[in-house]
């Protein structure tokens, strides 16, 4: 890369330059075989155990938005990183970071919704940490989640396993959560039909590898969106990935208000979504399991893999082809 | 607890108001048994085996300082806090926080530093994750590091095991690192003999749970000191812990140093030693492995356990005796 002086926001977004840092910096300095890897959890074994291990960041402004706060994305962030490997969530972590100044009952409402979401997910917060830093050096409050799951015998779901003619089942809406968070916080007033999805996936992985056996593998689009997802699966595997745009889920006030903001929506970030690489034989029972469920009354299948060389494609309603490209940045920062 | 409306710098300071936090916000919204037993690592079954699992945020400033830096400190402290429950640290994530603007060089030297020190500790960075915030809303770099360890079969060691008769060893010389990074930070100029003990512990520990069979608990004495650590081990244990003020290991240049700035060098954090309880027959084996350790050249008895009620004392040099207090809050914050 053209190594920049000064990190830009643009390096936090999970995209193209974050990669690049990943890859130069991190991996270059202190990187091993499991992080190079770049999975969204690493796999890792000790004597009698195969466990998934994650962490992630989370800097989401504003605190509260419909549908969820940083507490209740902090453990699902963590937990669907872990679901999307096949690992069962467990153990979770927790270091809050947070602004001398802030008030307590802001903490405690975060707290609360940690605990409920923790609960809901059916793991345990077992560890965790506490730095106050002065007003002017943070934002409120930080949380950076990890999390160990457990990786049971015979599961290995891998992006790099997609194969020619396999398909791409989505498990629902897209755009919901980048959409909420950003009418929140600039007070866009666009209505009261926005909630972030923000939930955890784990569950309805369980049903989704009991219902396709074959399941190749599975991704959770967050940061970057659905069309990151489909650049890193397509990277990772060799393959073309192609999405059929007139078969994405979306909801008419969700796309109106992409429309409205000029965001293309299959690159705002989603909390409580994956897609799934299945075999054409199973899509069927994989789409019946979701739909029985109700965080997958939406899902769908979207797309297909193709004989490529690690690209991505929409075919549009028009019946043309375009190119998903790698965005540099997020169109909207902290996000989550 | 006469609950604060705000969050203040003293909250983060790991002493008296971090425990209220942890115990009536924390624990309250999301404790489970395994939290609230509050020990460095928390201990976590799988099948088959028998982990340690740990995060620390690490919001030191300034960023280097002589010894270490934010990076370094980020893999020791969480390698420590694994190594002193007697886990052998294995794999580490890392997250970022960064401050848009911050200079690339400056990450890099604090990613090179992560590497070498997760290679001394022999742990593999398996994870990680970047978010970068505004320049206002962060302060350079805030780096959380997580970890899991294995703890070997038959090895217990709890600071709720410590009994009468029971020796104190500790591993070497005190308030090393709150000193250094001090004079780094204020530019005090006290001179060029100040450096952080800032390292990994775990071959030490190793050493010293060969050494002594029946080494009853470890704990590594960083934010709040000696002090603290010795009334936590007091207040899990129900003993009264005594500290002999004359056979303190400190470096004359850093009691001069707490003399000028008016601290009390056992509530100076270090980074790079522990506290054994280790029954009498046992301490001079111990003694002497340590000693054999360039890392423990310094070890030294410095009390032992007395029947109590969890408290703790320091017999001074003129025979009397003064009762170890909780501190608030950090003399010193960002220390870590």
């Amino acid at each position: 890369m053209h190594k920049p002086a000064r990190i830009r926001m643009a390096h936090g977004a999970g995209a193209r330059l974050t990669g690049e840092l990943v890859a130069e910096v991190f991996a270059a300095s202190f990187g091993g075989p499991v992080l190079s890897r770049l999975e969204d959890s690493a796999e890792v074994y000790l004597p009698g155990s195969r466990l998934a291990f994650t962490t992630d960041c989370h800097v989401v402004r504003p605190l509260f938005f419909p549908g969820g706060d940083i507490g209740r994305l902090a453990v699902c962030g963590t937990v669907n990183d872990l679901a999307v490997k096949g690992a069962r969530p467990r153990f979770l972590s927790l270091g809050f970071i947070l602004a001398e100044g802030l008030e307590l009952e802001m903490l405690e409402r975060v707290a609360r919704s940690v605990g409920a979401a923790a609960r809901e997910a059916g793991a345990e917060v077992v560890a965790g940490d506490t730095k106050v830093v002065e007003a002017a050096a943070a934002d409120g409050i930080f949380i950076t989640s990890s999390g160990v799951g457990e990786i049971p015998a015979g599961r290995n779901l891998s992006i790099a396993s997609a194969r020619e003619g396999d398909l791409l089942v989505l498990s629902g809406n897209i755009a919901e959560h980048g959409v909420a968070v950003l009418d929140a916080r600039e007070s866009l007033g666009l209505g009261r039909d926005f909630a972030s999805d923000c939930a955890p996936l784990n569950a309805l992985v369980e049903c989704a590898c009991s219902a396709a056996p074959g399941l190749r593998a599975l991704r959770d689009p967050t940061r970057g969106g659905l069309a990151s997802v489909c650049l890193e699966i397509a990277a990772a595997s060799g393959r073309r990935l192609v999405v059929d745009e007139t078969a994405l889920p979306i909801r008419p006030p969700v796309r109106a208000a992409c429309e409205i903001l000029g965001l293309d929506p299959l690159y705002v970030a989603n909390e409580g979504l994956f897609v799934a690489v299945v075999p054409p034989d199973q899509a069927e029972a994989l789409l019946k399991a979701l739909r029985a469920d109700p965080r997958g009354s939406d899902a769908a299948v979207i797309g297909r893999v193709e004989r490529g060389n690690g690209d991505a494609e929409v075919e549009t309603e028009a019946g043309g082809r375009r190119r998903l490209a790698w965005v540099e940045g997020e169109p909207l920062p902290r996000i989550c």
